[in-house]
């Protein structure tokens, strides 16, 4: 015994002699009233320390697992409840087994069929990846993270560690409410919840006003954030989708379908819209929010990526457009833009909306990482932000400029979305599929993501792909877009 | 104009001078095509360096603010979709308003009514208050948290700013398993999902079980932790409960409801059961286990505190007395022993749905937050979780002792419960309301937690109440103790 001891990595060296005696204990090794060797002879045993096995014995009594006689020596204690080490059961005989398949509902289920991420294609080392629209980590300055960090720990303290409130952090919340105003929007009746990131904000909404009955009925442009598509059918709405035109949603074809059906939300991404890139003109953002306006249409807005914009104007979200109005949801994250591992969305909507959306919130997760919240507050406030977006609007505009013009030279019969942000949306001939493209790619290394799960209706978009650029250096982008015409050319034939 | 220009804070200057001018113009005070000031001039207007201005107004053309005319001067832009500053909507007409009320489902409408922290009784400066049973922050070493969050900055670097996985932080999920391998139990079979503390498990696993039909019937200690019942009811489980006795839940009965009603699941915290405080014994951890094997109830056990147990033998969690068998969810957190502001919690269970509860949890927020995860990962990596419970757990129970002490002195026609952990529960002769005895010590400075919340049915525990004394300096324990029953004793007349 005692022969199997093995020092691990550099966690302190005696949690590591109680947890192997404790396991030794748990096993069965070494049984309820045995004495343990003393502490001279297992620091011999295990090439220890004395003063190691000294501790490591006394955190062994402090959580029960043995106990001192003085002047003898150290037992192993009774382990109450000690069924663990029985081949079956509670009861000693078969195993407790539960069907787990058989009880889950019909939403665990379709959590599972529509998580394409399971399914999705996997990047290896070596492989020229566009699949990915995370932003750059390179461009991540450890130093001013760091700095948020410490200099927040140094101005509130422990208070950080301890719990929240469920609608945020509230300087955080001051402050975005302030970036929404600099955006144009009129705050007044308005308030904000602060959620784990732009997804979670979506699913809580979502659960709001999740349908009761079988009406529920939500629009959408088409193509559109299939996590978006995916979250509104898990929450039982049947999503209608418009189609994109050059300069954002057709407004002809959102103007039919509301004459025609009841609708009980909208999800709109005016701005880098995602899989298409493109950005909402101002005219149609005004035509867009008087029409829900006339039939009654909430929206729930994508600020996706908004923060990026790298040229044009400034033009003004949905939610501005609405006025004093109440009836755009604003949900926006800097996930996109800035660090997608600090989980911060913000849910900017009517007042009473609000309150309904923080008891939800509450109840769901009582509230977001503080820390998050406090370190991304900092960061902002210390003036980071603009510096970094400069730098990383910079280096976007200039990857995005490379591979549309090596698109245009490679892979001249395929049709370019985009208006910037991380990614290209390409539309080639009917009759390629890049289903096939993508396999044909593969075998040479490179991948990206057909287009036709943006799409609501199976068959839609095969002939389409989104090439992301944000994480490709720029020898790769230019290396994979020549395999990918290549390969293209060889369909086309 | 340009009067009213104020610095606030310690923000960058720039940035503060770059939202000032941009607020005019999205106010109209500055209209499109109207130059602005030169920057020497806006400098001396403004009492800010030239330099500083020249970076605000190159600020504001990125955004798409302003324009510059070389040789001319900065010029602001024409504002995109502006019917920002009318009073009306966008049309220009009424203004869009939707009834969010009206539009809330049953689920949000519950969320709000069930919502008790909002109707709570708000502790307010020099009050000695015993409602909460969060940690007391005071013991929390900052030193170390930070020290973690450096080391595993400097060893992953910015990969931990980017997204991570649904499932959770690999590093972490490994050593959480060790460590449940380590309370004895058997995780063949078994996996883990991380989630953003315990409620966001609970929450998610209660929705994969949600009764499709109205069958749905769940089984809990009654009284319990009232979230939990929240959650249970949100999700539509009628919730039956069955009583406490001194070493824990009431077997009998609960065999007695075994064999009379069917049940999807049952909730149980063997550990310092909230509100009770009460350890389940030994004993009857094996004979509950036996019961829901025979009848086929999966547990939900609430792995709460059970980190804290500074007393007794070590007594194997509900899981562990399961062994192989796949029949308990287990939820654990830190979150009451150590930072509740770090949002941590682990689900382990049978493998198969663990697999859909990790789809579940990417549809509703992706991931939980990585910074959290690895901060916590590295902290019980450097030892540091060890030493900080040897001092909570002497600190702790030092306030138990202290506050059992006074409370029988002071309080002596009450029934103590509770071995442990961070509060007591105070049961009194029936016909004490201790609701009206809360009415009485709030006007002499003293809250506590009517014990009402905790149970079932309307009218039950309405003499029963709990004190948490984790965040109570010991003098307030005591004159908050002696005041409590100076007001008890006017009752008992």
């Amino acid at each position: 015994m005692f022969q199997d001891f093995k020092l691990f990595g550099d966690r302190p060296v005696a949690v590591q002699v109680k947890e192997y005696v404790q396991r030794l204990i748990l096993k069965g090794g070494l049984q309820a009233g045995q004495k343990l060797p003393s502490t001279r002879e297992m620091s011999s045993l295990l090439k220890v320390s004395r003063n190691t096995v000294i501790a490591a014995y006394e955190s062994l009594e402090d959580d029960g697992f043995a106990y001192a006689i003085p002047g003898k020596g150290s037992y192993v204690a009774a382990m109450a409840g000690s069924s663990v080490a029985d081949d079956g059961g509670a009861d000693g005989s078969e195993v407790w087994q539960i069907d787990w398949r058989a009880r889950m509902n019909e939403y665990a289920v379709s959590a599972v069929e529509l998580d394409r991420m399971k399914k999705g294609i996997r990047s290896e080392k070596g492989i020229i990846s566009f699949t990915s629209i995370a932003p750059d980590e390179q461009l991540f300055d450890l130093g001013d993270v760091k700095r948020a960090f410490l200099d927040r720990m140094a101005i509130e303290g422990q208070v950080l560690l301890n719990y929240g409130y469920a609608k945020g952090y509230k300087p955080l919340i001051d402050y975005l409410m302030l970036h929404m105003e600099n955006k144009g929007v009129d705050i007044s009746g308005k308030d904000m919840l602060i959620t784990s990131g732009f997804t979670e904000g979506f699913d809580i909404v979502l659960s709001a006003l999740r349908p009761s009955a079988r009406r529920g009925g939500a629009l959408c442009e088409n193509p559109t954030h299939h996590t978006a598509i995916k979250n509104l059918r898990l929450h039982g709405f049947e999503v209608t989708g418009i189609p994109m035109e050059r300069d954002g949603i057709d407004v002809g074809q959102l103007e039919a379908q509301l004459q025609t059906n009841r609708f009980d939300l909208a999800y709109l991404t005016p701005s880098y819209h995602n899989p298409t890139g493109i950005v909402m003109s101002p005219a149609k953002r005004s035509a867009v929010a008087q029409l829900m306006k006339h039939y009654q249409v909430p929206v729930i807005e994508d600020g996706f990526n908004e923060e990026l914009r790298y040229s044009g104007a400034h033009i003004a979200p949905l939610i501005a457009t609405a006025g004093k109005g109440n009836g755009v949801i604003y949900i926006g994250s800097f996930s996109k833009v800035l660090f997608p591992g600090l989980r911060v969305g913000w849910v900017l909507g009517d007042r009473a909306l609000i309150d309904t959306l923080e008891s939800m919130k509450r109840a769901r997760t009582i509230h977001t990482s503080t820390i998050d919240q406090s370190i991304l507050y900092q960061y902002l406030l210390n003036g980071n932000f603009d510096s970094y977006l400069k730098k990383a609007r910079a280096e976007y505009k200039r990857k995005y400029e490379l591979t549309k013009a090596l698109c245009e030279v490679h892979l001249p019969e395929a049709q370019l979305s985009g208006d910037g942000g991380l990614h290209l949306f390409l539309t080639f001939p009917s009759g390629l599929n890049t289903h096939e493209l993508l396999d044909a790619c593969k075998e040479q290394g490179v991948i990206f993501t057909p287009g036709d799960k943006f799409f609501l209706q199976e068959g839609e978009g095969t002939n389409t792909l989104r090439l992301g650029f944000s994480r490709v250096t720029d020898e790769d982008i230019e290396r994979g877009i020549q395999m990918i015409g290549k390969q293209a050319r060889r369909f086309r034939k």
